[in-house]
């Protein structure tokens, strides 16, 4: 396993070729699956406990039961950043993803009931290096969201705030919002109308010198953005939930989004529209935050994605 | 390939042991993945024309383009079929799947936008031998099902009319229906509190033997329910398309599911409350369609499946 | 008035430069304008009581009251047509407009409540010149539709079955559409993901042979659309009325919308994906509707629309 | 244009008399208006910057351009002032009110996307003498408030937070508020039966000594509700927001409207029912703020209103 | 028992001056009731078996079992109105109420939980006469029917379908109405704006020669309603249900309830507005239908209602 | 009156076995009742100004006047509990109902528009001894709560603010709760999947030291939820309203109910999951208000409940 990432799958570390899943597993044929992701700074695991202990609530509320407790999840995962964050190389970073199936058996034949009386769930920890290439545009231009008429899964269907596969409108979201611009991004509204989130990250604006987040009903509570919850404290900046809609992103003074991959990104046009004055990519309350973000993880973000070191190969770590 | 099933996938014809899916293919991360599954009578492909052209439908509306005609589809099918069926035994009948997503690709970072500009959609066709031991207690006992308090996905979220695998909504339903009755099956209701169908089954019922059906909203357009339709027809039965609730499931003459594997089967309870008077698995209306149903596809369904010669094993065909 | 267009205002036929309406006219303060729209086919008024009919159902609704009867309204249209058709040039044909507002009164300062006692309603009769060069675009490539994120205003707000001026979300509508193509239209949604009709026509789909149409809840019930539901029983084709979803718009065999000034033209696109199997503009039911219409109509509707003799000033009739 | 009020309209100041609307602008035609409206206290514009940059965000949600920057704006509405105020009297005060439209074209015929093209905003600014004489009922025997069955208009459709002119809805509201009270006023529910605003004014109720307000999903965002939120912060009173029902009208301690022509009105019945113990018109808290209003303003606002000095002409200044 | 109505209740039949229910009931402290009410003509039952087979499917759906077969219920009302009828006189008609409750038990302490491990149902059959006088302006003036902002409750809630006693919200449907009117009935909406019912009967009304009902989602199936149905089968009257909103009620040509008690009554006003041209009480569509109704019935129903005989005491039957 | 309960019932102080309702009482015949409820601590109402004036806000909204002022409902119900609370017993403690109907009349025909010009409304004070026993388990073994697929009746229908007994959806939901677990007590969902409360008690939980409690539209605002906020603030606990889902109850830290019989109750398990790490019946925050709580009443809470001197028999004192 020298060379060769590991992959902590069905109770042993494996070199990543002899990882493999079922084409019959739930997760794959239900989309059935938990998952969570974290990232490194300077190779160690950002706010592990906040990915373990959330992957282990949406577990709960799935009836997924994960083989091992969070504590050893945890001790896992540092060992798997020890072993293959060097191979990221330097100035490289990694993501860990975890994911958890209710378990490969015979088919789902119509029915889960069919066959569903004594699954073993599919565990799996592994990671990739970070593309910070495909992250640079979002630093360089800012992101376009577009509010596509496909609508958010409601929490009565499937909770947003458990980190799940079955996101089948995120893919329908974007094709919609890739009529209007190709690089564009999807912010998808809820069944009321209501914002909640783009298609793998949260939403945040700010409207004179206050953040505002959609409330936490129809929207994943990101770790990013629990970050960015405790830095708006530090910061004295005030940060308020409420029910937001289009007309409130389309007018509002900055806007970001918060992801773990890439920190934070900011928003410079909401449906072709300008966001702010226009007169820069990212406003004041964003860079405040964005500093304040990296001097907490001792890493420059912004340089970190932009500089020449990220990694443009595909090899997963 | 001679003692192995074979699997079509990108293009090639591979015995099964050999055919594989990334973990970063987007169907798996997504769930963003059209699927399809019809059935073999005497091992032909049943309704094969019917399946192809609702694949292609969803594909359509999902913006995944298959990478071949549908008619280079049902052609290769029938030649998998040719190929696989004698595996799967006498008496032994097969379900063909039909699956495809965006494509692999580097990871789901965050956004599919981060890189999503040049995917190759992963399309597949497989298939198994139909496990006619699990259908067998449809048969015997009849089907309880039980409302959950997870709904159903709405068509301006993920239309339920295109068959896909984003359905984690569906195991969870099914957890709330287990805790009612370890075999029960859930029959989801939409956001207005409408029965839509089961996970993996339409749902219809009968009273005043008038056929009754939910509108097509919100649920899958089945095959089986087509036949059904059709069946009905033939035999001057009414059947009736409309809003139906839960008050419509309790109170019904009777009441049956219908789906690719097994066709149809009765329900002899729902919510804990006998269908019908409780006379019988399955009501004469049942009885008549299933007749007629059989002497169509030129095999006694019931016979079939409750039959020494279902197959025990687990092998892919 | 010889030279001129006419108009009838307050009880009166004005030459069309001597009409204008009040800025504190509720119609102008509050879109509180109820209307209706015919046009001539060779100079002739076209359903004329069909017309007249809504007009009045809506007045009723909205509690304001014509102050001539429906009969008296025909006959001056009657008489207008007479007057003001032959300014339309050879080959041209007017519109002729219908609406009436609560008054004209001291303005609307914060709640109608506040000077709303004594108003006398304002109605107006006038026509122009329909502009066919404008049409000729929708015959020429057919429609691309869009669906946008801006909902149709539902019925208990304000019912879509009146013909109104309140329709700021048509405007909305209309700028996410053309995010998308600067020609496209905006196909709204309802509150429940449901197709209604476009800023301004109805929409029909072909699946199978058979027409389908949103049922009317949300919908004006175009008289357009009530010829197509007519010509269908004529030439033996299937009408049905159902809740129907952005995927059947998408999958459809065909699609076109009904509207009086150009009656009915083809869809060619619906947000970006083509309609049926792209090989015409209008597919084979339209195309015998619209036969038996221009039938039906005396003149050659597509012809009449596409010719060189159709208006190319704006000059109102 | 000495003796005559002022109008700007399409980048010049004319004299009211020569202003006028085509019946083919898009206002007209599709109620396409965004607007606001400021008052003056002793001749000055009242938080003037507050309107324009209202309106502006309206506008910039609306992709309606002014053709003129907002500090432009502010400069013409004061000179408009200066020139109109004299002639609404000693003792009188003017409303200013803005509008734009997305501009004058050959008729919206059937589509705007018809002629959609190359339209140029017509932008006005014009001005009216505060009927006083109006709004005295309002404080002699405070308002009654009727919940009609016509609902708000939602944010998905058209959001209240922009002041528009679609307000058909508002019309219904009123004339069934009438039928229970010819003087009375609607208070509307949204479309989750929680209480929005009246046809004109922010609602507002009081419990316990705290100040309630629908959440700001539905409404919109009063300038003079902002000077409530204000003064309630410098007088001690807490203010919250919050989604309220009829319940909480029909058992408030208090309850009053904000608005901009007469600040703030008692509410002394809702549906029927007497507001608070019925001993007075208008409650303590209503008394405090009122009184620290007028402190601010430098004018009595109650006494104003009263007093015989209101213009009982309806001559448009 | 000889001068005084019998009551069956638990079990017995017994003179009403015995019968009573305790208020530690869950019908009465729950409001769990389900009941149902027929009518006699001519002093017997009518539609005796739609009346009982709806209650025991409303008791199904419940879970409410009632104590004895329907078939014996149907044998106990045939005996229950041959000894109470003759005490409702000449020309006097029953009202014969069934109604079944989870039972009496320690009391609800919060939670039905607490004590219901082991409820005996009270079960009661009881009449009284049908007071023909309340009824008469019904038929002399017609119904004024007013949608009130109370809306119906849904089926996800206490279904319709299900005759029961949990009706509050009826109650302050009608407190509206009568703020409008006090001899007004609400015509409830459902919460998508559909008209549902008015507090008591159903809801038809007719336009161009077709008779339309709601939609059944939201309204109980009323046995008066069915007759009906089979009535215009029999008059070659076409009976379409759909979708109905305010619009349509406001806009018909005619309208009219059906209720057990009076069987039909025209509506000549809805929310104040005229219904169809004001002519007369009750359309010709109506009349045909009351006409043969009574033919049926072998009683001139109108006339019944109208006569003196009505009874005017209040006295038990 | 002297070894029997008293109870006030329309004026007058009688004992409880001369006091009855009419079966043709509004309260019984529609459900159409407002209650309250509240319990003594060593035979002194508790809270008693809070339920008083709640009861009075319900009859308000209701349109149900009460006979008598609430300061003489206060009186009465001291003198009452004077009386009644010596034979509760030592140790024993008294439950006070307060119940209200629109009065009774003739029949509800087929619409209380009939009868209902001129009722006296039927008002009633009568009291029972808190069955403890009843109570034990929940103490004992915590609460089990299931989320029904019944949902909350919204408050645009009958609002749950005011205490009133149309409670058929409670019963269903509890049908539905006891077929997963025969002890089981619902928790309702409202129509967009927020919790709302049980069958007869407030929701709340904590996560990370907060405790949160479901926003207000939905709930009854409970006296004891009122208490509990109390305490929070006194002992420093942050108490947070808002939309809380099945995942927030299923993931909670602690959960417990609040309710005047039995005061707070843990809950230990929601839709078969444990709740918290399992290993005590009622967590740290729920033990420390619980302690709080009886030192403030001067009552050991749980003590007096677990004790062997909770009355078993049922007679109502």
């Amino acid at each position: 396993m020298t060379g060769e990432p590991a992959v902590y799958l069905r109770g042993r570390m494996l070199p990543a070729s002899e990882a493999s899943i079922s084409i019959f597993d739930f997760g794959i044929v239900l989309g059935a699956t938990i998952t969570d992701l974290l990232r490194t700074f300077n190779h160690h695991p950002y706010r592990l406990e906040d990915h373990v202990h959330r992957f282990y609530d949406s577990c709960k509320y799935a009836r997924i039961k994960p083989p091992i407790l969070a504590k050893e999840t945890m001790r896992i995962t540092e060992e798997l950043v020890k072993h293959n964050a060097p191979l990221a190389g330097p100035g490289g970073e990694l993501a860990v993803v975890y994911f958890i199936t209710p378990g490969e058996n015979f088919v789902y034949a119509g029915s889960a009931a069919a066959g569903g009386a004594d699954l073993t769930p599919t565990f799996c920890i592994h990671s990739f290096p970070l593309p910070f290439h495909l992250f640079r545009r979002f630093f360089e231009t800012g992101l376009h969201l577009v509010t596509p008429s496909t609508r958010h899964v409601p929490p009565e269907c499937i909770d947003p705030k458990i980190k799940n596969r079955s996101r089948l409108h995120w893919w329908l979201a974007e094709q919609e919002a890739h009529l209007v611009d190709g690089s564009a991004m999807p912010l998808l509204l809820d069944l009321q109308g209501n914002i909640t989130e783009t298609s793998g990250s949260n939403f945040l604006l700010v409207k004179k010198g206050i953040v505002y987040s959609p409330a936490p009903r129809n929207i994943l509570l990101g770790v990013s953005r629990k970050v960015v919850i405790e830095l708006c404290s530090k910061l004295g900046i005030s940060f308020v939930e409420r029910d937001l809609q289009t007309h409130d992103a389309m007018t509002a003074d900055e806007a970001f989004v918060t992801t773990t991959p890439y920190c934070m990104a900011p928003v410079t046009k909401v449906n072709g529209v300008t966001t702010g004055d226009g007169t820069s990519i990212g406003g004041p309350i964003y860079r405040r935050l964005l500093r304040a973000w990296s001097d907490e993880a001792g890493v420059d973000i912004r340089a970190q994605i932009l500089g020449p070191q990220g990694p443009n190969s595909v090899a997963s770590a």
